[in-house]
């Protein structure tokens, strides 16, 4: 029996630094907006939500940023994560393709998200801040967040879009099992969140307003700090500790991907893999396809425009250039509520511009199908976000079949989907719909764009 | 920042064989007796139900048994599985014990049962066994017999106590998404189902009415054979990787333990650690303390009767001498479903006699308190059957503190609570309760043992 291959590195391996691909890039990312002014934002602009470290992270030009000590020690919980060769799946295939994949649900809360919410916890805690507000979708954020906020003890305040709120309960029952609070959004806490409801009472809500809220409590409250678990460049740098790791483990497989595949919501999970493997090309290595998986009904980098924009409904983030739908846009309900965002992170956009990764987008039920056929072989249920990327990834193997190519293929199996099995049970009897955006709507919220002279 | 540090053996430490602590013993254990005739049962009597190396295994009185090596190609997934010093929750009760957990959440299923689910269906598939029927509590075990059946390539059919199909629908929709089926029981797909309902139209089932339809459904059909996931010698043995791989972490961390604690409910998890330390102290070794932890609404080891008794409702199965509390006794509901079974396995209630073990019993409350304790503290959410591993172990701990005592604990952290959320909004919300048992009703269990002339 070829049975499936783990590669995992000894604890030593943990890397000591994580990845900034804007030191290796041909042209600087677009420059971030002051959403009143449209000048350029300096670090001052946003030290009422972060601390002044994160924000150096955030425009940092270095190429390696170190790992502190007391961040890597809480890594050795769960860190190296495995790097798999699925050769089940492959058989399944009848593939001659080589599939690996990246297993980042050995996490405490079972997805990428603690990589950067230690990280962020950490800096937060070394500025002495004693509460931290932001928001969730499917609630990995929230849970992650909520984690590293008990270990560092920090009150963690969590936003929670309402329509996941009352899908996922157990998210909520993880949050409050680590201590911090869980709120429905759009809630009657906030400003915004009372006038959204007020014109909008039956509204279950979206990240773009879950932001607005969590950021209206940390700019309005001396003592509270905003975190966000994607989208922003220190986020996506936190995460690169997936594709450092990968790199050297593939390196131990003896082979180098020819593909590597995420999936994309506000592109963090995407980017840990992608960029180090990037970062080899643009330094003269191999080159790779890097290939990013998106939600038909939420298609930011397929079918959304390259911008500037908010990142919240509300309009109170600083404007960055992204793939985006427009901040008003709010898409249809589907089961991978992490990936449901009307934007992209700016630097995936700039690559994206730069021809240095592809898009593909497809609707949830292909999605449930490709998750269901790679945890029958590999024993593994992934969440219904990480289900993009199997499916890219059984797309591509069966291209590699079609064309008689033994390509090698690398993707992020960034999470379980231990959270959300109503949505298998729902692919199951029949009743997951392939919901579309409207299009009226995504016009509409396209010309509202706001008009930026860049 | 004193952290959780994790001891991982490479993959090539994954033991070689399996521990059968038959042979070490003082004496050996009562004979299984055939429930009609009372005489001991022979391999051929128990050929119906399962393949005859399963059975082999059953009686085997050597020391070590080789693990196949297809078995332990599918081990390689998950295994070795990490043993991890808490030193997070050391501090937060500040004690002076060193507090180690082997965690066996890291498998597919989320808990130890792969390991014997995989060897299993292993021995069924040589034996050219197409389908399985076995019957499930809180559903852990239904669901690794339905991943191993999904890598064999063998059908499942799983009868799941009602109380719990109802009460964790996510577990079934797991055990569908590796591809087998799952029944409420009691059910009307058995006679012995059809006629309980025909008595008791409103049950909510228990394990050893599951286990009778089971056992019903392979005993009549040629093609079908029956599995159980704990309880019987060779599902013990099995799990005795988990404590031959702890063996070697505990030397990994310089240090021996004085205590090692694990919960029971039929006991393979308990068994599978404390095994081979105990097959230590019995060759000369380290003596140990080992205690079992028992939930106090269904207290075998505690307060059962060491006699003769069926292991199922129905009078199917044959007769082992345990610490049982009836084979008629219906325990009230609480969470940890796991543990609802009337009796100990044998192998452990003649270790009790032995006095080679000790056992206590809490009540769920006071074991999601410490469940509770735990995550907050290390960032795993134990699942309910575990947290009374986790309050064994916090009560060492403690009365190692008010002792002054540095004294070094080891416990078996057997799942994680991904499926179990809901019991933890309850414990949140105040809702837990604290059921006793009928003593009546277990009065009445016990006066109906029966009558074995041994």
């Amino acid at each position: 029996m070829s049975d499936t291959i783990k590669y995992l590195l000894p604890e030593t391996e943990i890397p000591k630094d994580w990845y900034n691909i804007v030191a290796d890039l041909p042209e600087p990312p677009p420059p971030v907006l002051h959403p009143g002014t449209h000048e350029p934002v300096g670090p001052d602009d946003l030290a009422p939500l972060f601390p002044m470290s994160l924000i150096m992270q955030e425009v940092s030009t270095e190429r390696y940023l170190e790992i502190p000590g007391p961040v890597r020690e809480i890594y050795r919980q769960w860190r190296p994560s495995p790097l798999y060769r699925a050769r089940r799946l492959e058989k399944v295939l009848d593939t001659p393709a080589k599939i690996f994949y990246k297993y980042e649900g050995v996490s405490p809360t079972g997805s990428h998200k603690p990589n950067t919410a230690v990280a962020q916890a950490f800096y937060n805690k070394e500025a002495g801040v004693k509460r931290i507000a932001t928001e969730t979708g499917a609630g990995q954020w929230g849970c992650s967040l909520a984690f590293a906020g008990a270990i560092f003890g920090i009150s963690v305040e969590v936003y929670m879009v309402k329509v996941s709120f009352q899908q996922k309960p157990y998210r909520k029952a993880m949050m409050e099992s680590f201590g911090a609070s869980c709120i429905a959004s759009p809630s009657d806490s906030t400003e915004f969140g009372k006038s959204y409801l007020a014109k909008n009472p039956d509204s279950t809500g979206s990240l773009g307003i879950a932001i607005s809220e969590a950021v209206e409590v940390a700019a309005t409250n001396d003592d509270v700090k905003y975190a966000l678990g994607s989208v922003l460049n220190h986020v996506l740098m936190h995460q690169t500790i997936v594709g450092i790791e990968a790199l050297k483990q593939m390196e131990m497989a003896g082979e180098y991907p020819d593909v590597v595949v995420g999936c994309t919501g506000g592109g963090s999970n995407f980017a840990g893999l992608v960029f180090p493997f990037i970062g080899e090309q643009l330094r003269g290595g191999s080159k790779i396809r890097a290939l990013a998986v998106e939600p038909a009904a939420c298609p930011s980098l397929t079918r959304g425009k390259y911008a500037y924009d908010f990142g919240d409904t509300g309009n109170m983030t600083p404007l960055t250039k992204m793939h985006t739908l427009g901040s008003t846009f709010v898409p249809p309900g589907f089961h991978a509520g992490g990936l449901r965002y009307h934007g992209m992170a700016p630097l995936i956009s700039h690559l994206k511009e730069l021809n240095l990764i592809e898009a593909s987008a497809y609707h949830q039920n292909a999605c449930f199908e490709a998750g269901v056929t790679f945890g029958r072989a590999e024993g593994i249920l992934p969440a219904p976000e990480a289900n993009h990327a199997v499916k890219g990834a059984i797309e591509e193997a069966l291209r590699c079949k079609r064309e008689g190519k033994s390509e090698t293929i690398l993707f992020n199996l960034c999470g379980h989907g231990h959270f959300d099995m109503q949505a298998y049970s729902e692919y199951f009897s029949g009743k997951l719909e392939d919901r579309n955006y409207d299009e009226q709507e995504l016009a509409m919220a396209l010309a509202g764009l706001p008009s930026v002279a860049v």
